[in-house]
């Protein structure tokens, strides 16, 4: 233990505070890049060895982009920076006393500031058990092998003889109408309408059934009635079915049961709701229901001004008494007003005092031609909002390469309808007979990963 | 079973003949493509939905490109053509009497003409068990695996504490010294004396040890000799080690022992010849050492006119007594030919008569500004080579978008020295101690995939 954290230290000066950030996410790497060159010495860990782009894992999951088209090697982007150490690890537990935080590989690791910024997973709202059958979108792992089970449904649907399980394989349910359950949706009707069609012989993909399901009576509720309402029309027209106002409350390998109506199928995508990384349990402090650590205005953690917590992990209240919501502006915002508090008090200067989330507007993509954008007064939608969508997300992403990339992707599969990246890896399975496993053709849903 | 031979034949017309092609690669494809718009029948089998463009796998494992960049679905190539219908599955069996073959899906398929074009997998000479230990590089999720692997070694050597444990992370053993090996062993070289290069603390990449070994006394055996040995000059001037006419003789989770010198190792690659898929078990006809079928002239099985062999599952013997190399040219070569015999059987022309290979050259690249390329008279190496080669393999490249994409790829890393596909997929483990299993954190190497 001991000489391990040690260890760390010997690559380091003594003299510099260090700062200590957890999670590479837009607001972990945020914090970074602003001390970058800064008078500290910063240790970034994450658990994966790369940025990921989290709003357009979809377009993953659904073949218009690849896993690294959206992902950025940290130590690429923060490697050339002498004061930058870049670890990769998991968290398990933070020794406020000794002002350490504890890993995985079973390191120490002092800290002077601790920025927290690990980020959310799915919600399944207790039933964990049904991240098996319903992957969410928040790791390049649940986007590949949903690419894998979407694409693998057509093709077992193309050799199936039961007409009811060739309906029931394609059949897609996608739980969630927030905006990342309304753009799968629109992504999986171009995937079905476009790409797949006339590439089978025996089934028609352009007549999948997909379905969006949520709790609410409205989708997007981030968003203005309007521009919910948007939405829901041009999803409909390009033949994605409405289940709204309907709680999911049975999930098996076989279909979904929503209140009433039960709905045969094998493919459940889960977008409801997101749950914040354990951070609460690692500080033995509270937490909301989503399991977000309150923080003070300035997004320091009560009662320990060694402590930030910025992005999902943390549920921080503005002065209109609205919470900052979880999108990467905000989080981006919070990690630039902890890293200028760092700078202030590092150089003795003045401190930027309360964050105040700046909404710059809402963005939101319906599949082709279709989008939704909200900046307050003005809203832009239908296709001027699309082109603004796509202008907007390949600017953000991180990374020259990607950038170039995506746009290339992007518009290859604007002129010929086409997805390049339509890969089964992994397990293959097509084997008619979904309940027998344990053979090289078993079903994609038993599996476990 | 019955009713599913049907209903195979339900989607298809009865009075034209049917060819049915088992495999997807080079021959299979080029067979498939030159009998479309033929009055003839195809169901074209494979157990992947894509086709691999398997010589440069290895820059998917050495992360300078994404599986997708190099793999084309089949429905994508294919799918448009009316008299082609594709299938994701697995041959378990050929019925010579039946006249059909059998599938994992427990479906029969019936042909009139069968072309099997299934291929070669790494042999490891009877120690299957060395699979896990050292993957070769045929799959995409052998080349995923070895990206992962091989990122993970740097990023364990970053945080180990133990001096010789580190020297293990940071040592490279590619086991084959043909061309897969000796590119393998140039881009390993360019990955950690550039890429990764100032982007650790602790550990510098460029020292890490890249071992080229081979039973051979030469690389390249295909090549002439002064070939062979300005390869081994310039793989040498980039820091490979070679450890030539030793064979390895023991492998584990710890390292290879080779004779005399043992090397302690955790990262190993295998790229040591090749064996026939079971072509010759389901024909219930002999094999070679390798695995292949013996075919006539006219690449037909002996005495099964209905049943063709090509690519790599499949011996030929050209008039000249040297047999048919086993590469994407001699693959594609032998389909034209089994079309062309085909198209001439089916309308009652004269049929072309034996197969003979036409060597157009041989390339192969070893890292930056470094290549060789064989044309009989004429020899090509260094920049230039480099560049001959560069350009050949995009020209082979299947489908516009993975042109453009790998084209656009390669430019920016020959301008930037960066790789933007260093992502760590998978299981993520950085226990120092490798030998802790069964949690998040446990080796690389004892996991089963």
């Amino acid at each position: 233990m001991k000489n391990a954290a040690q260890s760390v230290q010997v690559s380091t000066e003594k003299h510099r505070p260090r700062v200590v950030i957890l999670g590479a996410g837009f607001a972990g790497l945020t914090v970074a890049m602003r001390l970058a060159c800064q008078p500290v010495e910063i240790v970034i860990i994450d658990r994966h060895n790369y940025h990921l782009f989290q709003p357009l894992l979809y377009q993953v999951a659904t073949a218009a982009l690849s896993p690294a088209d959206i992902a950025a090697p940290i130590r690429g982007i923060l490697g050339h920076f002498d004061n930058i150490q870049v670890l990769l690890d998991t968290v398990t537990n933070i020794d406020r006393d000794r002002c350490q935080i504890q890993t995985l590989s079973d390191r120490r690791i002092d800290y002077d500031y601790l920025v927290i910024a690990t980020g959310a997973t799915h919600n399944y709202f207790g039933r964990d058990e049904w991240h098996e059958l319903a992957p969410g979108l928040k790791r390049i792992e649940d986007a590949t092998e949903l690419r894998r089970r979407i694409l693998l449904a057509f093709e077992r649907a193309e050799i199936e003889e039961n007409p009811a399980r060739r309906q029931a394989l394609m059949t897609f349910v996608i739980v969630g109408g927030g905006p990342t359950g309304v753009e799968m949706a629109g992504a999986m009707a171009e995937l079905t309408r476009f790409t797949l069609a006339r590439n089978f012989r025996r089934i028609q993909p352009e007549n999948a059934r997909i379905i969006l399901a949520d709790a609410n009576e409205r989708l997007l509720r981030p968003f203005p009635e309007a521009l919910s309402e948007k939405a829901r029309r041009s999803l409909e027209r390009m033949g994605v079915e409405m289940k709204l106002g309907t709680r999911v409350d049975h999930l098996d390998r076989h279909g979904v049961r929503m209140e009433q109506d039960k709905i045969a199928t094998e493919t459940v995508i889960w977008s409801a709701g997101v749950k914040a990384s354990p951070a609460a349990d690692w500080l033995g402090v509270d937490s909301n229901a989503a399991g977000q650590v309150a923080v003070e205005a300035d997004l320091q953690l009560p009662g320990d001004d060694r402590i930030y917590l910025v992005g999902d992990v943390c549920q921080h209240i503005n002065p209109d008494q609205q919470p900052t919501p979880g999108l990467a502006p905000a989080a981006k915002q919070q990690g630039k007003h902890v890293a200028r508090d760092l700078i202030a008090r590092i150089r003795g200067r003045r401190r930027p005092g309360a964050f105040v989330y700046k909404g710059r507007g809402q963005l939101a993509t319906i599949g082709r031609h279709s989008a939704i954008c909200n900046f307050g007064q003005v809203r832009v939608t239908g296709y001027a909002g699309w082109w603004l969508w796509g202008a907007a997300h390949i600017y953000f992403l991180i990374g020259f390469r990607n950038r170039v990339v995506v746009a290339a992707n992007w518009f290859w599969s604007y002129l010929t309808f086409g997805r390049g990246i339509r890969l089964i890896t992994g397990d293959v399975a097509v084997k008619p007979d979904a309940s027998s496993a344990g053979n090289p053709g078993r079903s994609t849903l038993d599996q476990s990963r």
